[in-house]
C-alpha cells in the first residue's frame, strides 16, 4: 500500500486546505452552488471516521449520527468485519461483469439470501447500484411486462405526492416533491401522482383514520377512472414515506389500496429502499403492513451503505410473464456494467451476516416501543409541535406555528433548518426534512439507551434555543 | 473476519450447486430469462479470481480477458494496492453522504485530480455510480442550464445511431440501438438520433472520409433545421463509438460537428465512459480528437471497475450559468445517496495512482501502433473480413459474407457469437459486439507482447474453426 497511500497523503499534506479543494472541485447534492463554492455558506464539513452510531469530523468534533448517513448505515460505522469482507473480495476478484450468464459467488449467494428474506412469491433479483437505478429498472420491467402481454397502452405509473423514489430523470419524476422537479422539467414521462396518506395534513376536519383511508382510496379510484385502468401499469409507494416526512400509513391503508390495484390489474411496486432490512422492525416494510407487492426495490440497508448496491426484486406475477420473453425476444436487453458487482455483493453478504448474528431486526422490534415513547413523551406536548410520529426506528417531529389551527411557520423563518443546526451544535445530527418544519430521526439500528437519551436531550436543548420563551 | 466469512462459506459449501443457486435467484443482463433459468443455455460461468489480464473460473479455466470485463478493468485484475486502499478507507469511514456540503478526503482529492487530468475549462465534478446515472445527471444539468437562461423550450438532446449511453430510462433513450429500445418503450423523452460516423457502412460509393464527414455534418444540420435550434439543448457522443462497434471517427469529424453545435448554441456532452483514463492513449478521447466539450461523462476507467463510481464533469460554459442558481433557487436539488462515496473515491484515487506510477496512458500511446498493426496484419486480408479498425487499445474485426458487395451474413448464422465462443474455447475472451458480426477487443492496458500474440493466435484459430474452408 505504501506508494499509493503515500502519494495520496502528499496530495492531502497538512499545508493544503481540503475544504478549499472541495469547494473548488465538487458539486454537492442539495447544496447551493455559488455560495458554497465561494465559501459564503461555510463548509464543507469533512467527515473523517466513524464508529458505531458516532462520526468524527476532520476538525475533531464527535457527533451522534441520528440519521445514519441518509438512513442507510443501519449496522453502524466502523465495522471491522465489513472492511475485512470487502478487502477479501477486492483482493480475490474485485470485479467481473454479470452479462451473458456470468456470475460470482457473492452475487449468487446474495441474490439467494435476499429471496429468502423477502416476502412470499419473490422469484428473482436484478442488481444495480442505487435506489434510483433500481426504480428505473422497475419501470422498464413493468413496461416490458405489458409489452409481452400485448398491452402497449398500459404504461402509466402512479406514484404519490411526497413520495421519494430517487434522482434519475425517471426516478425523480416518480418522486412527488416540487423542489425535486423545479428546474429539471420533472415529472417527465407517463407519471401520475395521487394523494399522500398523511392523516395530520390530509384529513378533513373530524375525519378519523378509517375515513381518511376511504378518501385516499376514493382519490385513487377517481384518478384511475379519469385516466383509464387500461393505461395504468403500476403503482409505486414506500411502505412508510421517507424523505416526504417519515409518515407511517394510517391503519388499513395498504390493504385498501392494494385491493383497488388488484381489481384494475395494476402492479404494485414497494419501494423498500428505506424500510428494507430492519428499519421498521421487520425484514421489509411490506411485512409490517400486509403489503403483497409484485416488485420490490431495495438499496441502503442491503449493504448499510458500506458499498453501493441496489436490487429490483421480481415477484411471481411479473417473473412468470418475463420468462416468456426468452423464446421470442432472446436475451434480456437491460443491465448496468456494475450489476452484481462482486465486491459490493460481498459487502451485502457481510452486512446481512451482521444483522443475523446480532438479531438486529428483532432488536428494532423490541426497542421500538421505548424509542417511539421517548419522542412522544418528550415532544408531543410542546406548544409548537403539531405531530410526533414514527415506527420502528424512524421518528419525526413536525413543528407548526399554531397547534390548534395547524398554521405553518412562514418559510422565511427556516424553523426546521434552525432546529437541526442547533442540535448539531449540541453534537447531534438530525435531518431537517424538506416538506415542512420536520426534524427526522433514523439512527443506526445499534444505538443504545444512552444514545437515545442523548438524542432526546440534545433535541430538547435545540428546541429550547429556537423557541426560547416557550 | 472469522464468523462472517465462515457463515458465507457454509452457505457456499462444496455440496451446494452455486450455478443452480444463481440460475434460480438472479436476473442477468443480456441473458435469456427462461432458458438460462432452466439451464437450457448452460451456465452460469462462475468467475472466481483474476490477476493482470487473466481471470480464472470456479471450474479452473484460465482465460485471457481480451475485453477487460466490459472495457473497464484498465489496470488489470488483482492489484493488491487497490484492495489495500479500499480496505483502509472502508475501515476508517466506509461511507458518509455528500449532501449539504459534507465531504470526505478521498472524494475531495479525487474531484481535484479529475479536473487536473481533464481537458481545459472543466470546473466541477458531480459524482454518481454508473455511466448511466452520470448521463441522467448530464441531461438534468442541461435542462437546468436552459431553465436558468430562460429558454424553457431548448430541451431536446441529439444522440447518434449506434451510440451507447447507458440503461436507465433516459440513458437507454440516448442509446441509439434498436435492441436496447424494443420492449422498453425507448426512446422516451425529447431525444433525437443523427447519423453514426461509420465510413465503412455509411459512406456512399466512392465517397472519401472528407466527403463522408460533410454528409454527417449535412445530416446534423438538416435535423437541427427540421427541429429548430431553439428546441435543441445538447448533443451527446462518445469520442470513439463503443458498444455500437468500436468505431473511431473519420478524420475531421469532431471539429466539423462541434462547429455546427457552437453555431446553434447547442452544448456538447462527451461520453468518455469507455475512452476516459487511457483507453485511446490520452487522458480523454477528447484530447485525441480536438474535442472541446461542455460536459464530460466518466465511469469505468475512473476506478478500473474495482468499485462503482462515475462522474459528470462540468465545464466553464455550464458552470458559470449553474452558479447563478444559488441566489434565486437555493440548494442544487439533485443527488444520489451514494454520490461521492468515500470508499469508491478511495478506489478512484488508488487507480489513478497506479496509472500515473506506471505511465499507463503513455504506454498505451506507445503500444498502440504494434497493437493495431497486429490486428491489421493478421485479419485485414481474410476473405470474410470487411473491416479491421481501432485506435489505442480498442480493436474490432467486422465480418461480412462478401467483401466486395459488403453483403452481411444472415443473422441466423450467428457468426459473431460463434467466433467469440470459439475464441473462448481457446482461452480468450473477446466480445461479440451487438451491431453486426463484430469481434471486439479492449484488453487491460497492461497486456504485454506475449498476451497480444496469444490474442491474435486464438482469434486466428477461432476464425479458422468457423470458416474452415477459407
Amino acid at each position: 500500500m505504501a506508494s499509493t497511500l503515500q502519494e495520496t497523503t502528499e496530495r492531502a499534506g497538512s499545508n493544503r486546505d481540503l475544504g478549499l479543494i472541495d469547494r473548488k472541485s465538487m458539486i454537492h447534492p442539495f447544496t447551493p452552488l455559488r455560495t458554497f463554492s465561494d465559501g459564503e455558506t461555510g463548509g464543507p464539513v469533512v467527515v473523517d471516521r466513524g464508529s458505531g452510531a458516532w462520526i468524527e469530523t476532520a476538525d475533531g468534533r464527535r457527533l451522534l449520527d441520528g440519521f445514519a448517513g441518509l438512513y442507510c448505515v443501519n449496522i453502524g460505522y466502523g465495522r471491522p468485519e465489513m472492511a475485512e469482507a470487502i478487502a477479501a473480495q477486492a483482493g480475490k476478484l474485485a470485479y467481473y461483469h454479470a452479462y451473458a450468464g456470468h456470475t460470482s459467488e457473492p452475487a449468487a449467494l446474495l441474490a439467494e439470501r435476499i429471496l429468502e428474506m423477502a416476502p412470499a412469491n419473490m422469484r428473482r433479483v436484478f442488481f444495480g447500484l442505487s435506489g434510483s437505478d433500481a426504480n428505473d429498472t422497475q419501470v422498464k420491467l413493468v413496461w416490458f411486462y405489458n409489452n409481452i402481454l400485448g398491452r402497449p397502452t398500459k404504461k402509466k405509473i402512479i406514484a404519490r405526492e411526497r413520495g421519494y423514489h430517487g434522482a434519475t430523470v425517471m426516478a425523480s419524476s416518480l418522486t412527488g416533491m416540487r423542489f425535486y422537479h423545479e428546474g429539471f422539467d420533472a415529472p417527465s414521462g407517463p407519471v401520475l401522482h395521487t394523494t399522500v396518506p398523511h392523516h395530520y395534513w390530509g384529513a378533513e376536519p373530524g375525519m378519523d383514520e378509517a375515513g381518511f383511508v376511504a378518501k385516499c382510496v376514493a382519490d385513487l379510484e377517481a384518478l384511475i377512472a379519469r385516466e383509464g385502468a387500461d393505461t395504468i401499469a403500476a403503482f409505486i409507494g414506500e411502505p412508510v414515506l421517507g424523505t416526504g416526512g417519515l409518515i407511517p400509513p394510517p391503519a388499513g391503508y395498504w390493504p385498501a389500496i392494494q385491493a383497488v390495484l388488484r381489481r384494475h390489474d395494476i402492479l404494485l411496486i414497494a419501494d423498500e429502499v428505506v424500510c428494507g432490512f430492519g428499519r421498521v422492525g421487520h425484514n421489509f416494510g411490506c411485512d409490517a403492513y400486509g403489503i403483497e407487492p409484485d416488485l420490490i426495490t431495495v438499496a441502503k440497508g442491503l449493504t448499510s451503505a458500506y458499498l453501493p448496491l441496489s436490487a429490483a426484486i421480481v415477484g411471481e406475477r411479473v417473473w412468470s410473464v418475463l420468462e416468456q420473453s426468452s423464446d421470442a425476444r432472446g436475451p434480456f436487453a437491460h443491465g448496468y456494467t456494475y450489476s452484481a458487482h462482486p465486491t459490493c455483493a460481498a459487502a451485502g453478504l457481510a452486512n446481512l451476516d451482521v444483522i443475523a448474528r446480532e438479531n438486529l431486526i428483532e432488536r428494532v422490534a423490541e426497542f421500538a416501543p421505548q424509542f417511539q415513547a421517548a419522542f412522544q413523551d418528550a415532544f408531543a406536548g410542546h406548544p409548537h409541535v403539531g405531530e410526533v410520529r414514527g415506527t420502528g426506528m424512524l421518528a419525526a417531529i413536525e413543528f407548526v406555528a399554531d397547534r390548534d389551527s395547524k398554521r405553518r411557520f412562514d418559510l422565511s423563518e427556516k424553523i426546521g433548518a434552525r432546529l437541526s443546526a442547533a442540535a448539531l451544535e449540541g453534537g447531534l445530527i438530525t435531518r431537517s426534512m424538506p416538506h415542512g418544519d420536520i426534524l427526522g430521526f433514523a439512527p443506526p439500528l445499534v444505538i443504545d439507551t444512552n444514545d437515545l437519551d442523548f438524542m432526546i436531550e440534545k433535541t430538547k436543548s435545540a428546541i429550547a434555543s429556537v423557541f426560547p420563551g416557550v
